[in-house]
């Protein structure tokens, strides 16, 4: 069954990709010898985009409890098609009513996307919804056929995010594969193809419009678009309208903070494509779990319903203005690295104009510097990043996450400021 | 983006083969037009194993209930791994200790698998682990190497679970195809291979044992075994001894009936096999939700501690000989059926000798009658079941869920009975 000692080298081809890294390797190591956390050589791991920074807000919430008897949601269906199915405007047998009507809720209070007339479909976690798309598109066209476009390439523009080529070909599908970068995409004329359009971008933090279709400028309808919507939310970006794109991901994760529940959902206009999403939750998982659908219908109503005594959006856009306030001094003080400037839009969520304050800081080492390895550095001194190979892009760039509690994130500071002390 | 209607005939060679059929197509027929249940024409669903029978046991139990507060359990990883990391005894990052702890227990409470020594992996039910191990096992090969073994070919002895195939099929992965029925499989010599053994079996629950491995004479040595002990709970079936195979898959859905929380678990030997499934589900969910390894947490403690005022198998065990004795009889009377005969075992679990009483019953429509179609017959009379060829078998055969409530299941005897009568 393999001697090998388990690790990323060993996995081959396209599968051996993945650099998604739950837990890091490096603090990892396997031998049961750990670091701790907030020591001196503490590690800090902001590898990940671990929202924990948020629960400090929903400690404060106790309305956004539920409560979950023995024998409540029990069956494969939800309430709505226990006996009686699909039919016009229910589609996804197993979403729960109220995760739909508050995630239509939400839409609506926040004003970040169009949901009248729309599908909602509900994933473990929006990566699963990710998938469920592109098995879906493979499947509007024949299979095993002579002309079967398959398996169909999918792109998105550098840097992108580095699980987007992991999960596209960790099972080496016949369906879709991994193409790369969208900018130096050549598909053949007419050939389908999938493009993903993260904005605001992870992970450099900018708002995005899809690139293949504007270079052969004939729009959207040879290709699929996925447009991953996971931070666009008042706390990271301004809103400037309700998007309306055919397939939009959001999540749970980064909208309120709560990975650990995997719950996202998709928009979808074309009823076609939604079933198909669907069928593939059914063959991945026989749906989502109930019991969190249900606690993210409530923490959603408690925001929409405003019981607390702040908005969480408003809250969530304080205190990322704040850590980015005090990053962005700590980063021109040290040197070593830049950072990207976002332009300040209006924002009709708060009725403000905004700067962005991306979930992820996207540094660059200098080009001044003797260094060309963000990541090496950053790692020297036992704070764990993303380094930009896994984006797309050179290793100058390293990806940091923002939204660590707040005795990580002061220690992360701290020590970004040492290094600054110890190279004068 | 294809203007076909949605259906299983347009979905291709292998994708197209799901016969999971949540919901089923008979009742979704997608005009919005549903019949009603208890209704005198009433559409009865026992397609699938749907297991809400159970849920009158739980609502006896008020001390099965589950409180999660709006800023519990957020984080991506299990509060073990927080800023720790993987170490000798804890491999699973997303894995709620309480989670795994309530596992242990009850495979020891009810003895059916032995799990000192031996590694837990939650999944988002059984059938994500299956794909899972399908994955850990493939990748213990090298992947795109000139005698790279993929794609692997995965076998189940027929009847086998209909899911299987559709499972295995549905991304078209390089990695593993299934390869049909395990007793006319003829794998090269030394060639890897993935058996399942599902014991109880799904779809005739008899007790079973390994098909390959037993015909090469040589073990296991050069396959993957999987056992999916699904329905190995004493209210199925004897406990006659704890398992102790490579691979065992349990679920949360038939043990207790908590099918919509998609909660199930791996025991596994060998840690690089248990490591590969984790980065699996990482790459397919990023996890598993939190909330519902509270919950089974929960409903296991509830069991295993004997808080209710009779436990829960012992209850699942009555009401499962009670349900079996009934539906022999109108099958006896009825006379169109053929139904297997299960032998009587010692049960450690109970200390009673028993037969078996599967979460299915395997009908056959009999020889001498003029019918060749047994899902047909039941559909005229608004039964909808489950046809013999899903399951690799002929159309005479039938698999019908025992798990419904109550008054579903008394509909269905009722209306078995006047299929008789209507025979004389």
């Amino acid at each position: 069954m393999g001697k090998k000692v388990f690790g990323e080298e060993e996995l081959g081809n396209n599968v051996s990709s993945s650099p998604t890294n739950f837990p890091d390797p490096a603090v990892s190591n396997g031998n049961g010898k750990e670091k701790q956390f907030f020591s001196s050589d503490a590690i800090i791991n902001l590898n990940q985009g671990d929202p924990t920074m948020f629960e400090a807000y929903w400690k404060e919430e106790e309305k956004s409890k539920i409560v979950i008897e023995g024998w409540q949601r029990m069956s494969y269906y939800s309430e709505d098609f226990a006996g009686k199915g699909i039919n016009d405007n229910h589609i996804c047998w197993f979403m729960l009513a109220e995760f739909e009507k508050e995630v239509r809720r939400i839409h609506h209070f926040v004003g970040n996307a169009v949901t009248a007339d729309r599908y909602i479909v509900v994933g473990s976690g929006s990566m699963q919804l990710f998938q469920a798309a592109l098995y879906a598109y493979a499947l509007s066209f024949p299979i095993d056929a002579p002309d079967s476009p398959h398996p169909i390439s999918v792109v998105c523009a550098a840097p992108y995010y580095s699980s987007y080529p992991a999960v596209t070909d960790y099972l080496k599908s016949g369906l879709y594969k991994w193409a790369g970068d969208a900018h130096s995409f050549k598909g053949k004329s007419k050939e389908p193809y999938i493009e993903v359009i993260t904005s605001p971008n992870n992970p450099d933090g900018f708002t995005r419009e899809a690139v293949v279709s504007n270079r052969h400028g004939d729009g959207a309808g040879k290709g699929l678009l996925i447009y991953d919507l996971a931070y666009y939310w008042p706390q990271y970006t301004a809103i400037t309208a309700p998007f309306d794109h055919d397939i939009m991901l959001f999540t749970f994760s980064k909208s309120t903070g709560h990975a650990g529940s995997r719950i996202g959902w998709a928009v979808v206009k074309d009823r076609e494509i939604a079933m198909k999403m669907i069928k593939f939750l059914e063959l991945n998982t026989i749906g989502v779990s109930k019991d969190s659908q249900l606690r993210a219908a409530k923490i959603f109503k408690t925001i929409t319903d405003n019981l607390g005594n702040e908005n969480f959006f408003k809250y969530g856009r304080s205190i990322m203005a704040e850590r980015w306030t005090r990053f962005r001094n700590v980063i021109k003080e040290n040197g070593i690295f830049s950072l990207p400037e976002y332009p300040k839009q209006f924002c009709n969520f708060t009725g403000e104009t905004t700067e962005g304050y991306p979930g992820f800081a996207w540094l660059k080492v200098k080009e001044e510097m003797e260094i060309d390895d963000g990541e090496s550095l950053l790692k020297k001194h036992n704070i764990l990043t993303r380094g930009g190979k896994y984006f797309g892009m050179d290793s100058r760039y390293v990806r940091v996450s923002m939204l660590d509690r707040e005795e990580t994130f002061n220690l992360f500071l701290e020590r970004l400021s040492a290094i600054n002390s110890s190279k004068k």
